[in-house]
């Protein structure tokens, strides 16, 4: 498979880790020294590097997603991720930089299923074999504000 | 084209049936013995085997089809299907076992446009040719309730 | 690249253009005689013409563009398209038709995110070396009234 394809599946599994369970795995679909970041694209004009939530290694995440199910978020909320086709912006010999539009609904327990997120994904990724994985994820949000501290991972 | 182009191509289509009519041609993207049977993830997990909506032969879909035209539904309501990526589960010699996100907006005469559904597709698809049918779609919705026998299929 | 994968690119670079801009650039996704044109499901089923929004050459497209800029329109509002797979419908030595389904949310200044359109795509492309460009795009969106004026490109 061409490194779009193995892009566009490691997009959907990841997704469907979030979505579907079990968060557990969610920081396997990042390079040991993975980098998560949620931020807004006024953020990211303004150059503003703190962001939302800040993960820099995999060990970060998986304290993250420890915290999330501790705190029983997957049972009171779910996600949908709803991916587009992502754009190749750049190549080298070891990484593949691709820019990813998303739109995420929000269910929740007895409650209406609503529109939470939207925005684009800025990713690295590292091919493994058959497999790509994020060295780096910011995800920008496109509206100004959002609450991304009590929510699962977009 | 391969497996997944062709199940991606009968996905497409038979949202198009769904969105754009004419919904009395929906249940030819099944086979003669086909299943479709619309579900919640809760009622998955407790292996609940009922349902909201159940049909396991063509001519049972073409009844139910029938009635929603009769009732006018389609006239009063439209949908607008926005489908993932398939993951491929599984593939043996006659069938190819899917997994498909779907988001589902609702467009009400008069009325706003908003998120009616959101969920995933389990799909056993058989190829005859150059088209991948369904022999069964399992549409599990993320809600935990969902009114699916007043609405078009999913 | 085949025609489909190119024109994939073609519409994902389209929605990138107006969703993260610059929207100065999108009369580009257009050859210079093309024609864009909102309409409605109803209307086109009553075969009227006239639609919301209509321009029948790259240089309306570059005013239409210039005076949503100079009203500040980006500034005040940001869109999200979702797009579906593209249906090939016909197809001539010179052009390509297709058929795409699309949901665009709607982020407003300080409001929420909301379902704005959706609808689909009647497109005709031109191949023009590795680029497909649009020689006529009727968005056809299923809700019977839009304010299209007043917004964003579709």
């Amino acid at each position: 498979m061409d490194t779009l394809r193995l892009i566009c599946r490691a997009q959907a599994d990841y997704a469907r880790c979030i979505d579907d369970g079990p968060l557990e795995h969610w920081p396997d679909f990042f390079v040991e020294d993975g980098c998560y970041k949620v931020t807004t694209t006024d953020d990211l004009k303004r150059d503003e590097q703190a962001g939302l939530v800040w993960a820099d290694s995999r060990r970060g995440l998986h304290e993250r997603a420890a915290a999330l199910v501790e705190a029983r978020l997957p049972e009171q909320q779910g996600y949908r991720h709803i991916i587009g086709l992502p754009t190749i912006v750049s190549e080298t010999q070891t990484e593949t930089a691709t820019e990813t539009p998303f739109v995420v609904v929000r269910i929740l327990r007895g409650g209406p299923t609503e529109v939470f997120a939207s925005g684009r994904y800025l990713d690295r990724y590292r091919m493994m074999g058959q497999l790509a994985k994020l060295a780096e994820r910011v995800v920008v949000c496109d509206a100004p504000a959002i609450n991304g501290e009590l929510a699962l991972p977009l």
